[in-house]
């Protein structure tokens, strides 16, 4: 029998996408223990992995239900039998022959809008087509970007229009607080996620007092999916990036840096020692331009350098610049050692984001605390 | 005889990406007119498009040599029977055995370095590989990111490994600009374009005096190469973002708004009149989250908006945040008037950053002037 030689990190071309099984199941895990105890059902977003191996991780035990960004997503999930879908971005009227595509492959697709112009051409192409739309309402709860207030009378005449046309269903309401991207500790995402919670509950006792439906009270965002401490009124939570974590998360208090489980191998290819400088083979594409934690206390550049190894910061060298092929990497205070990084010898970058890190890649390697590559798993991108 | 019905940007599903091909081929004649009365060749660099019709246009009338940022592009463009081919990234050693496989299939690849370590590393692979791999030496023209000074000593250490060694092949030197990009005024890039040709001209010239061969003396950046007047002792030019433009390049003067070739098409999502924001489902993704015109005194946010119609800004309207699949877009000094801009209507996004903008997408919807689609181009990415 002749014994396969093991495929590690050192193995693989640069720049390449690298998943760490471990921390992704613990970061799962985590979430789903804090809301086991609550009797909100996670509703996971799969924008940031589009990946149904991460995703069929973090649906175990769960209610089987998802969140997309894209109809290209739905169509994915789709495909490996997921079902029950949440498209959390405000429906353009022209993608409603794309989401019935998707209805008679099976799909109980649910739209969100927070329009009675865009409500009534919903209500009519669903006719046309002999069709019906689930729609929930989209809710601002904190002027992140789209939705209503919980004041806006719009919010009642669109569920009238959506409870009472036959081609729509008002299934409920549904908001996301961005702005918890911006908070600056643990103790203000408490409070906005409590903000965030009002909001779409009031909503909901709104169209409820009208006499209208509202079976679905939707909220999330990583942050106060994490920290939401109170669920009364809500149906369930959506959150993305818990599954990966990456510097912005650590820097908001979400996870810390040994919990994030994406990082990007790279390779050293040049040495500027004039200009304490090492540039590698990972820039602006494999990393993104992401610069998120720029307003945070702890601004990590494009990315912070780790050891291939064991995936832990070295010293404080982090990613100064990003061209479109080159990683421009430094250090904050001293000298860098260049004997300790040979060109040709492999770094990993743990990113500011996640999701847009990803976006470049159509793999994961899997490592598992190792740089033994256990697996390779396919992702999707585009739309 | 059924008249097929002739399908326009209205009709195809947002975000997209959109190549004018008129446009495409008005910026790359006009690098052709330039560069024609000297003689020295142009390499285009594919980065940009990664598409191989327009990678034809480009090599019309040319040498038919190409600059690459990645192997894949090599690898992708060699299919096409593009042979001649310039791996214009530092090479790390461990990618050799790839550039050997490109090589067995037919490519003339050279490389790119700036160490004698990786030279001689470089000497010892193509023995063992029994191959022969040409070389270029990087110049550090400008302190931008990698390469050697002119006063380097180990540039004829490197010279003398590379022409000394049975598996290497000195071919010449070459030098990227990247500065160019900070320059704020056409004679600050003339001046950077002369102080780019002179540092590779003196190596070349030095490697020269040395006894040893430099037959490729290599400059480039779209900017140096659009305003450089004088190419003495230059053999080769390389530039890329010039066939597509954009706002970057337009604020620096090499091209203007009416210039610009690629455009992202999206569909009004939201209307948030209280602040005075349209929503699109042109994000973080579509638009790519490059800031760089930050730097420059017009300051385009992530993308000026224009009319699907005819590519032209609209107003002062610009692209204010990117969320991953939201683009919020606003004006900056008075009201929107949202009646022009329905909710399921049309725009065209002006990117930052061609190259960035375009890798996110798999393909070009190309238009000639107007809206209607003459032909999709598919693009590769990734590594």
């Amino acid at each position: 029998m002749i014994e396969q030689r093991q495929v590690t990190l050192n193995d693989i071309d640069t720049p390449a996408l690298v998943l760490d099984k471990g921390r992704l199941k613990s970061n799962i895990e985590k979430l789903n223990t804090r809301l086991a105890a609550s009797s909100v059902d996670l509703r996971p977003h799969v924008k940031t992995s589009k990946c149904i191996d991460v995703v069929r991780l973090a649906l175990e035990g769960g209610r089987g239900g998802i969140t997309v960004s894209t109809l290209k997503e739905a169509e994915y999930f789709l495909e490996y039998g997921i079902t029950d879908i949440l498209y959390a971005v405000g429906i353009a009227p022209g993608k409603l022959d794309r989401v019935f595509r998707l209805q008679s492959k099976g799909a109980d697709i649910c739209l969100i809008l927070d329009s009675a112009d865009v409500a009534g051409k919903v209500a009519r192409r669903a006719q046309e087509l002999r069709t019906t739309f689930p729609v929930l309402i989209e809710i601002d709860s904190d002027g992140h970007r789209a939705g209503l207030r919980t004041d806006d009378p719009e919010i009642i005449a669109i569920g009238k229009i959506l409870h009472e046309s036959a081609g729509t269903e008002l299934r409920g309401v549904m908001t996301h607080a961005g702005e918890s991207y911006n908070c600056d500790s643990i103790d203000a995402i408490c409070k906005l996620a409590e903000q965030e919670r009002n909001a779409v509950v009031e909503a909901a006792e709104a169209l409820k007092a009208a006499g209208l439906p509202c079976h679905v009270v939707s909220a999330g965002s990583t942050p106060t999916a994490m920290f939401c401490k109170d669920h009364s009124g809500l149906t369930e939570v959506r959150a993305g990036v818990y599954m990966f974590e990456d510097l912005f998360q650590a820097n908001l208090g979400v996870c810390g840096i040994q919990d994030i489980a994406l990082t990007v191998a790279c390779s050293v290819i040049s040495h500027q020692p004039r200009r304490n400088l090492i540039i590698t083979d990972a820039g602006a594409l494999a990393l993104s331009k992401d610069r998120s934690t720029a307003s945070q206390e702890n601004d990590c550049g494009y990315g912070l350098v780790c050891s291939l190894e064991d995936s832990k910061p070295i010293a404080d060298l982090y990613v100064r610049g990003a061209n479109q092929e080159h990683g421009l990497v430094t250090r904050r205070s001293s000298k860098i050692d260049f004997s300790r990084f040979p060109i040709g010898s492999k770094l990993r970058i743990l990113p500011n984001h996640a999701c847009l890190t990803a976006a470049s890649y159509s793999e994961y390697h899997v490592v598992d605390g190792s740089i033994e590559v256990i697996d390779k798993w396919k992702r999707i991108n585009g739309w």
